[in-house]
């Protein structure tokens, strides 16, 4: 299907949420000239903000007007408020809506949107695979969405038209790659690419070490903690949501990283070499597919 | 001391070694116009190369000549050859000379080095916290030091002035910090702020997770698994060489990646946010001191 089909033109969005994620779909939401672009959020400051600089048409507190109006919904709540969200608010969707949420987990929310979502509405859960360490509207940007990758989790009740139109949606407004994933997988998936790398950042800043050695760091020990900077209230969520994927990831990259260990008690060399090398190649593999995408 | 004293136009610098950072060295002491800037390498080719380009006056294969008239001498080479080519070639070093290294570890190299060094020839080591994915002359580039960090590591027997000599010409081809460690303590920092980093770039990058998770992988997994592309050659000489100190470093980082894991198990929230909290504070604490030095 080609994605330049859909008229956005024609179509009423709001994005529920302006923090970094809901700001950045704003800025980046408004260069397709929907018909209108609403925001709903619960500091009134910042939905002004939003308003004076031309990157809503409207914002608001309460969501009846804007959700009754509306066809498509942004929803960049935190994981457990995006539920209640959907549940308090049923009633006020456009029939015929759909509906996507940002959030880092995916299987408890789209299990349990479809426990009691409205018929004539479809909820597709999406995760955007960009961000930044800083978190709020202020630091919105559609810079963020240039060349990420995004995940769509759709479910058989969802229609293939309004993935597609979401899918068009996201590519327009700079992402890459959209990737569908089952839900459950994509929990999986996302402790390994996203969960661990950010217990692997806090721990090595963390560490005794680094009071010793942080006047002489390089690149590689910058760029590996760089997102030790962290939305501490968010990814504690994250973490405890994801808890038996994260520990079961930890586990696996404990277990792989004691190999390297055990080699080097052995001054076992050519392992050593085998692991390095095959994680060269596995890089320059990764590294062209990025490039040839 | 004022470092714009030294007036390098007077001297001769040789830089043995045409890689990656001998070649970024040769390209950034070219703009300092010493008298004369001359290389060594066991490869004609990268020599003939680096001549053609006007990188140096001329490329050596045979080290005597320009070691005779050399002022300063660069050894970018293997930890290894770095010991040898200075036993190899004690009797042509210049009287008076500065010699230095960049290997990335510094205790062994720096005790050998002066059990057999001549009196009248002063040997710093050092270390460039500097460097890329790829390795080769045909990589190299000036701006690879811009910024960055470099350790010294200075012993009694060295001269104070020599000392000066070397940060002054540090300074001057981009690096932004100069800092002094004991060899001994160099190798136990680097072993956390390099070696750990690049031991678990590597895992990260071999996990079978990654089959699954690379189509829609974020910035968090990219800029943490860049330096998983890696010369296996020369990192498993690092490591190995540096053994007891990665493994100290790895079972330390283990003991704390296992912190995260029993608060996941116990769903401790309050340890878990408290170490995110740290984390951020840390990493927002070194930020600042990176932008102010």
């Amino acid at each position: 299907m080609d994605l330049s089909d859909f008229a956005f033109s024609k179509l009423n969005i709001t994005i529920v949420g302006l923090g970094l994620i809901g700001g950045s779909f704003a800025l980046a939401l408004k260069e397709l000239n929907p018909n209108k672009l609403w925001a709903i959020d619960k500091n009134r400051d910042i939905l002004v903000m939003a308003e004076e600089k031309g990157v809503i048409d409207k914002g608001y507190f309460d969501p009846k007007t804007p959700l009754e109006k509306s066809d498509i919904v942004v929803i960049a709540l935190y994981p457990k408020s995006i539920i209640k969200f959907v549940k308090d608010n049923l009633n006020y969707f456009k029939s015929g809506a759909v509906i996507t949420d940002t959030a880092g987990l995916k299987e408890n929310i789209v299990q349990e949107i479809h426990t009691f979502i409205r018929e004539d509405v479809d909820f597709i859960g999406g995760h955007p695979m960009a961000g930044r360490e800083f978190s709020g509207f202020p630091y919105a940007s559609k810079k963020i969405f240039i060349d990420s990758n995004y995940i769509l989790t759709p479910i058989e009740e969802n229609q293939k038209e309004h993935i597609h139109l979401l899918k068009s949606m996201i590519r327009k407004i700079g992402f890459k790659n959209v990737v569908y994933l089952e839900p459950k997988k994509h929990d999986e998936i996302i402790a390994f690419i996203s969960h661990l790398p950010h217990v692997i950042a806090s721990t090595l800043v963390n560490s005794k070490m680094l009071e010793e050695g942080n006047s002489c760091i390089g690149r590689s020990f910058k760029d590996m903690t760089r997102v030790a900077y962290i939305n501490s209230d968010l990814w504690t969520e994250l973490f405890l949501e994801n808890r038996e994927n994260l520990i079961c990831q930890i586990d696996l990259f404990q277990r792989d990283i004691e190999k390297i260990k055990k080699a080097l008690q052995k001054k076992d060399r050519d392992t050593l070499k085998s692991i390095l090398d095959n994680s060269s190649l596995k890089k320059e593999e990764f590294n062209n597919a990025e490039t040839y995408r």
